[in-house]
C-alpha cells in the first residue's frame, strides 16, 4: 500500500480564516478530510503535517526519506520562495515530491514568482485552491496505476 | 453539458517521437484519445486543436469564445514564452483556461521560467507528462461538481 | 492622390467585444468607416487590413513597398512587445509608418513599455482610442499639406 | 466654451534655433499661433505657458487645476524623464492631459525612453514636430466633440 | 481599554549588549520598561514578545489576531529583508502594525534597504534608537484620540 | 529654546485637495497649527517653510545651517526620488533631520522606493499622515529631553 | 547522395532590394543559383525554402527530420532573436544545423546580439553575406569528406 | 586552554546518507569525532553543535558569545544564503568566525555563490569535505600558535 | 579677446564650509578671484555665475549661447547626476564646455558614478579641488594657443 | 599575391591535448599545416603567430598593420571576452579580420557569449573545430574572386 | 614522492611591503620557506612561482600539467577576477587544484566576489593571511593521507 | 627637484597612426617631447615609459613606488577597463596618479564608462587629446607650489 506524506507549509493552519479572497474558505481540517476520503477510496497511506516553522517542516521531509515514503505533496507556502533549507531537506530525503499552491502566484507580487523547489519537484500544480491538493493525489494516484 | 476545448500548441504534433527523454513517448493522439474517453465518462463535451501557426491558436481561442466554451486546456509549448498575441487572445476570449506543460519548465533554459499566459491561468499544471493534461480536465471536472 | 495603408494586427477582430473597458466599444468595421470618411473628405486613397497572423502582416507591410504606398498607420497591438520580423518588414518596405495604439500601454503590463517598431517609426499616437487612428491619418494628411 | 492650457516645458524657448536637425525650425511662437488660430476656428478657449523652471510649471499646472481647465497639452521636454514632482503636479491638479514630443524618443539616448508621465497621460503623441500640438489639440477638441 | 502587542525579532534580547555603536546601549527589558509606563499613562494595555524563532513571532502574531488586539508594533530585525512567511502571518492575522527599527536600514548594507513587510505596514519609524518604539506607540494613541 | 525648521516640499501646498485617498484631508495650514501648538506647549521654537521650487528649499536648508538651526523636519515629496542636490544641502548645511512622508511610499510605485535623503537622516516616519510631523516633533522634543 | 536543407527565414525574399547597405545586392534567387551549382558540382542534394511565416518555417523543419535530410542550413532572419517554436522544432527533428546570417548581429541594435538556436547549432557563419552559405555548404561538404 | 565551537546547519544530520555525490560518505558523528581527536591533541576544548532550526543555532551563537569562546567553525548550509539573523547574531556574539563549507558552493546552483556571512568571516574554507572542518581546526590552532 | 563663462552649480556657494574633508577649505569667491588673474594674464574675458536654482543656470548656459561665448567652464555639482534639461541646455546653446569637479566622483556614492553632461564635454577634470578650475581654464587657453 | 596572418590566442598551444571533447584531437601544427596547404593550391601568402602573451599578439596585430597585410584570422581563445587592449589593436591596425572559434561558445559557460571583437569582425565562424579556420581562410579567398 | 606546484599571481612579489593592514607583513620569501619547511617534513616535493605577467603563469601551469604535477595552489591575485585564459590553462593542464587568497575577497571591492576560477578548483582557502597557503598544503597533504 | 614618472598603456605606441578621428595626429614621441620641454622649464624630473604588456607596466608602476617617484601620470588605455593587477599595483605602490585619457571616454562604448583606476587616483583628466597629459603635469605641479 503506496504512502504519501502531505506537507502544509506555514500559515495555513489558519486556512478559511486567513485572507479568504486569496486562499478560499476550506479550512485545513477539511482539505485534509476530503483528501484522506480520496486517499482511503485509493488503496493509499495519507499522512499529514502541518507547521509554521521551518525545521519542522525540515524533520517530517527527512522522517518521509527514513520510512520510505513513495510521495510527498507539499505546499511550501511563503518558504517557496525564501528556503533554501527547505529544498536541501527535499534533496536530501531522495522523496518524490510535487509542489502545490492554493492560489496562483503568478498573479500575485512579483517575489512570488520564484520558488527555490520548482526544479526539484516531479511537478507543479497552483490556482485550484483546495482541489490543487486532491489534483496532486490524483497524480499519485495515476503514477501507481491505480484506478480511482 | 459542459464544453472543453483542448489546444496543443506549437511542435506538440512530433509528441512522441520528439525528445522522448523530455516530453515521453506518448503520442498526442494517444493523449488525446485518453482524453476524449475520460470526458466521455463524466459527460464533458471535449474538442481538440493543435496546430504550430501562433494565428490559427488565436483563431481557435477565438472561436472558443464565439462559441461560449466552458474552458480550455492549453499547453502554449515554445509559446509560452514569447506570446503576448496567444495571451491577449485569451484574454479578450473571455474563456477561463488552465495551462498545461508535459514537462517541468522550471528544470529547463532559464528562459522557459517565464509565462506570458501564467497570470492569466485558472490554474498551472506542469511536470506530469501526459497526465498533465488529464489532471487538468479532472480540476475541469471538478469545478462542475461531477463525480468522477 | 496620395495613399495609406491602414494594417491592423492580431485581436484586433475582436474590437468592441473584446476587454471594452481597455479598447473601447468602437468596433473594428466602424473605425475604418470613420476613417474612409475622412480619407474620402480629403482625397488621400486608404486601404485597411488585419490579421491575427504575423506572416499576412508582413506580406501586406511587404506590398505596400511594392506598391509605393505613401504611408502605413499601423497598430501592431501585442506584436509590439515581441515581432522583429515586423520590424524588420517595415525597415525593409521602406514605407514611412506612425505607430498606433488604442490605449496607452504605458498604463498596463510592463512588457507593454517596449515596443520594437518606435525607433522606426515617424511618430506614436497612443490612448486616444478609435481617436488614435484619426489622428494618426491627420498626421499624414498634414504633412501632404491638404486642409482638413 | 472649453479650455485649454498648453504647456512648453525646459529649453523649449529656443524651438527653431536648437538643434534643428532633431526640433525642426519652426519656433515657439510659430506653434503658438498655428495652435491659437486652429483653436479660436474650433472655439477652444487656448492659453500658453513656458517656462525652464520646474517650479513654474507646477505653478501652472496648479493653476490649471485651480481654474478648472478641461485640458492640458504638456511637452515636458527634458524633464519628462526626471521629474517626479511634475508628475506628482498633474496628479494632484486632477486635470487630464496629452503628453506631447516633438522629436520621437525612442530614437533616442536610451534615458529618453522612459516618462514619469506617461502612465497618468490620457494619450500621448510624438515624432511629428510642431504638428505634435496640432494633433493634441485635435484629440481634445475631438473629446468635445467638435467639427474640425 | 485598546490593547497593543509589541513584537521583537531575533536577536534583540542581546540589545545594550549587541554592537552598540549601531543599536545604543538600552537593554530590551528597560525599553519594555519604558513602553509600559508609557502605556499605563495612556491606559493602553501592552503585552510584549520578543524570540529569535520565526515560527514563535508567527505564533504570536497569529495570537494576536485570535485575541483582536488593536495593533502590533513590531521590529522584525534580521527578518525584515528574507521572511515571506512572517509577511503572511501579519497578512493573515488582519492587525494593523508599525514597523519599527532602532538604528537607520538605509545607512546600513544595501540587503538592509528592503524590507518584506513595508507595503503592508500602516506605518514605518527608524533611527531613533529605543525611542523608535515609543514612537510608534504614541503613533498608536494618537489614533485612539487619546492624550498623551 | 532649541529651534526646528519644518520644511514640506513640492505640490504639499495641495494638502487636503490633492489626492485625499493617498495624502489624506488635512490641509498643510492645519498641520502647521497643529505644529505650532504642541512645540508651544513643549518650549520649542519652529518654523515653517514650503515651496515648489528646489532652491527654494535649498536656500531655506542653506539658511537653518547658518541660523544654526537644532533640527530639521523635511517632507521633501516627490524630490525624495530625484533630488542629489537637495540631498547636498542637508549634508552641507550639518543640521541633523528628520525624513517625513504623509503616505507610505513602499505601497506606492517603485519609483518612490528609492530616497536620496534617507541614509543621511538621523530618522524617518511615514505613513501616518499628518500625524507623521507630529511623531517626528516628538522625536525632536525626545532628543532634548523635554516633558510632552 | 548526402542531403541538405537550405532554409531562409522572413523577409529574405526581399534580399537585394530590402537595405541593401546593410544585406548587400544580390538577391535570394542568385544565392540560391550560386548554392544550387556549388551542391552540384560536389554531389549533395539541396533543396530550398523561404516562408515569411515561423509556422511554415517550422513545418519545413519538421520534414527536414522526416526525410532524414543530413543537415539544415538556416538563416532565421529576425527570428533569431524571438522565437522558441523554431527552436524547439530544430531540436525535435534531430538535424544538425548551422546558423547563418548575411550582416554580423553583433555589429547591429544589441536585442539581435542573442540567438535563440546558438547553443543548439552545430556552427554558426555570420557577416560574409551571401557567402555565409556558401561556407555553410563549406562547412557541411567538409563534414562528409568531399573534395570541394 | 582555548575553546572553540563548532556549529552544523541544518541538513548536516544526514550527512553520510544524503546526496553522497556532492557532499561525501562521511557522517557527522565521524566528522565530530576526527576533529575531537585532533582537538585534544592540540590541547584544545571543542564543542559540537548540530541544529535544523535557525533559531537554535542563533542560541548556540548567542551562547558562544556569553561564554566568550575563542573561535567559531560554522558550517552554515543552507542558510548560508537565506539568512540575515544568523549573521546578525555572528555579529553580535563578537566571537572570530570561520565559513567552512564541503562542497565548492562555486560549482553549484547560483543562488550558492552568495554567503550573507562571508564579509564577517576571519576566513572561508570550502570543498575538502570532512576535511574542510579539519583545516578550519588547524587555522585556528595556527593562530593560538600552537604545534600539530 | 576669447570670452569663457565659468558656472558654478548647486551648494557651491557654501564652498570652505562644506564639508572641507571632502571639498576642501577655499572659497567660492577665492576660487573665482584665482581664476580671474589667471585670465587676465592670459588676456581671456572671464565671467562667473553661480546658482542653486537649475533654472538659472540653464538661463546662463542659454545666454553664454545668445553672447557666443567661446567655452563654457561647468561644474554642475549635483546636478551632474540627474538634470537632462542641463544637458538639454548645453547641447541646445551650442558653445563647448569642460566638465569640472572639485573631488573625484568615482571615490564617492555610486549615483556619483553617472553623469547627464558627460558624453557633450569636450573633456573632463575632477579631482583636484580648486585646480580642477584653473586647469579647465589652462585646457581652454592651450586650445587659443596662448602661452601661459 | 594576397596575404593573410593566422593569429591563434592563448591556450591554443595544448590544441589536440587539451579538453579533446571541446577542442577536438587536431593540433595545432596539422591546423596550420592544412592551412598552408590550402592558401598554397589558392596562391595566398600565409603566415601563423600563436601566443599565450597578450602583449605579444598585439605586437602581431600591429605588425600587420605596419606590413598592411591583406586579412586577419583570428582565434583569440579566451582573450575574447576579456580584452579591450587586443580589441583595440585591431581597430588601430585597420586590417580586416574574421573572428574564428573552435568550439560554439554559445554552448558553454555565460561569460563565452559575449566578444569584445564581435563587432569590429568582419566575419565571425564558430563550432567547425579546425574547419572553422579553413572556412576562415575561404571566407577571405572569396573576397579575393579566387578559385577553390 | 608527490609534487605540488604553488603559484603566486600579479603583485605578489610585493608581499609584506603592499598595504599591510589587507595583506600581512610577512615576505613571499618568507612565505615560500615555511612551506618549504612543511612540504620538507612531510615529503612532499614543493616548486615555487611567481609572476607579474599572464602568460608566464599560463606557462607555468602549462609546464605543471607537462610534468604531471599532483596539485597546484595558487594565489591568482587581481587575475581571478579578471582572468578567462588563466582559468583556460588550469582547465587544461588537468592538474587539479586550491584557490588560495591571503585576504577575504568578500570584504572588499565588489569586483572582487567573482573568482574565474572557483568552479573549477578542487576548494577554496580565503582570509588567514599566510596561513591560507599553509593551509592549503595540509589540504594536499591530507589528500595523499600523509601524517602531519 | 620632484620626480614624475608618464606611463602610457596599450597601442599608444601607435599614436598619431591609430584611428586619428579619435586620438588625434600627435605622435607619442611629440607628446613626450612636449611634456619633457614643460617640466624642464618647471624644474621637473620626468621620466616616460610606454608598453603594450600588462605586466611590463605593472614592473614601471612598481619601479617607481621603490625609487619613491612624486607622481605617476597614466594614461592606462584599454587596460583602464580591464585590468585589476594594475590597479593593484598602483595600490601597493603607494605614489599618487592621475588618470588620463586623450579622447573622452563616456562619449564612447558603454563598456568604457567604467574605470578600474578611477576610485584610486588623485584625479582624472579627459578628452583633451595629447594636452590631457600637459594639464596632468600642471596639475602636478600646481601641487609642488611651482610657478609655470
Amino acid at each position: 500500500m503506496p504512502s504519501v506524506v502531505v506537507i502544509h507549509g506555514p500559515n495555513l493552519d489558519l486556512l478559511g480564516r486567513r485572507e479568504p479572497e486569496i486562499y478560499g474558505r476550506t479550512s485545513l481540517q477539511e482539505i485534509n478530510a476530503q483528501l484522506a476520503r480520496f486517499a482511503e477510496d485509493c488503496g493509499v497511506a495519507l499522512s499529514f503535517f502541518q507547521s509554521n516553522a521551518e525545521h519542522e517542516l525540515i524533520a517530517r521531509v527527512h522522517e518521509a526519506g527514513h520510512e520510505a515514503a513513495d510521495w510527498i505533496i507539499i505546499n511550501p507556502a511563503g518558504l517557496t520562495h525564501t528556503s533554501v533549507v527547505l529544498r536541501d531537506a527535499l534533496a536530501a530525503a531522495g522523496v518524490p515530491f510535487i509542489e502545490v499552491h492554493l492560489s496562483n502566484p503568478e498573479r500575485r507580487e512579483s517575489f512570488r514568482h520564484h520558488s527555490y523547489l520548482a526544479d526539484l519537484a516531479e511537478g507543479r500544480i497552483s490556482g485550484f485552491g483546495a482541489d490543487s491538493y486532491l489534483l496532486a493525489l490524483q497524480a499519485v494516484i495515476n503514477r501507481f496505476d491505480l484506478k480511482t
